[in-house]
């Protein structure tokens, strides 16, 4: 055997792949990623033998300026012309928010058509009444552009049968862009904030992004995905990167770690911790590794097997990317393969976590403090791994910050432990506590 | 919305779920995988809502020892019994080899049985084939268990628009196995094979294994499912771990690497680079942590996409869970996804590779070795980034190892340098070369 006689062999499948149907689209949205969608489709890549017809988009206001030439008569400003065109069997939903998508995808689903769509906070939501409106139709419902850092793994993620035992994921391209700029220039946070800002890396109203809400909507989806029921956004424990200084990334450096917002979800046995906050991740290897805008997520079931993806973070094209397979998985006709229903697990409460933390004091630098300090943590049963002590380039002056790594603790020791520590005439300013993660890959 | 109400919403599913049909399988084999399926389907982990009947048994020898209880009645020496037998929906074949597995395969697709199959060698050789029957007969093929370093991603490699770029994978647990133990117990191949030899983690007859021919299987099974064809093996260029020694473990750990036998397929253009050998990974992590028998494998794709797994390796358990997802698949209703033909890729001549190479001299100890050596290498456009030379132990006396770290440079040049510095007299033995490759992860 050859290897062109194999392929010849094979061919005589080209037959089947030309059956494939002609996929029939109505977009809705025509922003960055719908813009990304309609350059992919015009272009060959990625699309092999299928063939896609963009017949409608519909779009807020008729006369904006466009990502990409679109011809005029394809635009509608009215919805109601794509949902009731017989001829688009597959709309694709890239205009985000919760009203009108969600009553616009489940009247999509409800007159027998795909949906292929992006919005992870609409799925956080109502996930469960779309996946069952979906299956109730006998529609695909493609979810993969929901969370770009983990597209490739959505089908292995619903469809095996074994649990998953630790996900953790870098999900925001804007905090992790902002992490990244940092530790590159040697800024704080607010300044960084402003220029991602500037160039579009980050909206006018970043709180979305920065305080972990986007990040927390990507991990219910994956949860749903892997669980068959959604959990609801206020059962996460939610903390952004705003207090996070341009110190503490150097000081976690010289401890061996990098700092990412991570999403956090564990289980064990019938208990659930899910949790969207900074972490110290080991320095070198897997997400901590991710750059930038980058995205990833590593997972690991209670088979022992471990999975991972890291993707190109923002902008229109992976998004775009992640439409585009769902339309091939349409266009092979392929079935919706839905989450299955798996035992509910209650959340563990936070303050019954346990792990190590980076906490960092502004404290007097004067003697006796570091005593002070550790006797507290020491009543509270937390042991300490490692202390720096930093003396240079002091503001406000005569404070010093002192940086503790400890050992594995329980979140209501810590927080009750720094709660007195703050209490003390030695101490300056609220202290910072970042939990320390291990990654997978 | 609270997380119990979005349970119960989901369990509208639960009707679905329970029109998942019972699977009557076949089964062919009943060494260690055979076992560990079994006891895998008599144990509810994994199996959800789903219900599997094992109908029947057909094994080499009624009257051989079984790793699990089985009874009589279930067994048969006669595969047609379980061919003919129009109860049996699916079949998995865990015998192994090509004869007479590949006929009971392609009898069992032509009777419109779902085949499920663990077999490499087979795949590897007429898997072109194989999957041409089970399109022409409308059956489910699963061949997750043929890779186990890979199975989770499988789906996404076939279904993929997009193209790998580079896919690199630790595929044989027995390789990995004994590299690992060569480096923690400071001992020589030959001691270490005897040794897993006796423990059952090496076959009396190693070769397969150890010379990289079942990890070239592996990576035609790979390769076909994501280029629509399955390349003939000797077009891959194959080399076992025979001729590496603990020094060089030792050697590459002081120049910031690991030693691991490594599956390697790289898509230039038209141009693909398939290839088995042992290589120098960059300490710490992705592929270079897997100790022992674990297995895992990365890629990255044309859009900057990169997925990666890691698995338990060798034994029962991972094969056995790679086939009862398959079968799980089977009772969800899933359809074949099958490997579309893409272009058809020239092989590029491993004499035209271009990477970095660890190279091991044994030199007499006297001055102007290392000049003579880099001498000639500087005349085959080879530049050298380090170099190691060692006094002690000297074995046999006089007789030193010189370790050279280029920087890239072409095979064939790396070749020709090779074989003029062996010629000289103040070289003893034959030097060797180990290519060094770069992580995804």
């Amino acid at each position: 055997m050859t290897g062109k006689d194999s392929y010849d062999t094979m061919s005589g499948k080209r037959d089947l792949v030309m059956k494939d149907k002609v996929v029939h689209l109505g977009l809705f949205g025509l922003g960055t990623v719908g813009g990304g969608v309609i350059e992919l489709l015009s272009r060959k890549k990625g699309k092999d033998h299928h063939k896609f017809v963009l017949e409608k988009i519909a779009v807020k206001h008729l006369d904006k300026k466009r990502p990409v030439p679109v011809p005029l008569y394809r635009l509608t400003a009215d919805p109601r012309e794509i949902l009731a065109d017989p001829k688009i069997d597959t709309v694709v939903e890239v205009m985000g928010g919760i009203d009108p998508a969600k009553e616009i995808i489940l009247e999509a689903l409800k007159r027998g058509k795909n949906v292929i769509t992006a919005n992870k906070a609409l799925l956080a939501q109502a996930g469960s009444e779309i996946f069952k409106q979906a299956l109730d139709s006998g529609c695909y419902l493609g979810v993969r552009a929901s969370n770009i850092a983990a597209y490739r793994l959505i089908e292995s993620l619903i469809s095996s049968p074994f649990q998953f035992e630790k996900l953790i994921g870098i999900f925001n391209g804007t905090c992790n862009y902002i992490l990244t700029e940092m530790e590159k220039k040697g800024e704080d946070f607010s300044p960084i904030l402003k220029k991602a800002q500037e160039i579009g890396y980050a909206e006018q109203n970043p709180s979305d992004d920065i305080d972990g809400y986007d990040t927390a909507h990507k991990l219910i989806v994956l949860l749903g995905l892997a669980l068959g029921y959604f959990p609801p956004l206020d059962s996460l424990f939610i903390e952004g990167i705003r207090r996070i200084s341009h110190q503490d990334i150097i000081f976690a450096k010289e401890l061996g770690y990098r700092i990412k917002l991570l999403a956090i979800a564990k289980r064990e046995a019938s208990e659930l911790e899910a949790r969207v906050h900074p972490v110290l991740l080991p320095w070198g290897r897997g997400l901590a590794r991710l750059d930038g805008i980058e995205n990833g997520v590593e997972l690991r079931d209670e088979v022992g097997v471990e999975i991972g993806m890291q993707a190109p973070g923002a902008g229109k094209y992976p998004a775009a990317t992640a439409i585009l397979e769902d339309l091939v998985s349409v266009a092979r006709g392929r079935k919706l393969i839905y989450p299955q229903p798996k035992r509910y697990l209650a959340f563990k409460k936070m303050g019954e976590i346990k792990t190590k933390y980076y906490l960092r004091f502004n404290a007097l630098d004067e003697a006796g403090v570091l005593a002070k300090i550790s006797g507290i943590l020491g009543d509270h049963n937390i042991s300490i791994k490692s202390v720096l002590q930093k003396g240079e380039n002091e503001k406000p002056p005569g404070v010093v910050p002192v940086i503790i790594l400890t050992h594995r603790a329980r979140e209501d020791d810590i927080q009750d432990a720094l709660g007195k520590i703050d209490n003390l005439t030695i101490v300056r300013g609220k202290s910072l506590l970042i939990r320390v993660e291990q990654g997978i890959f």
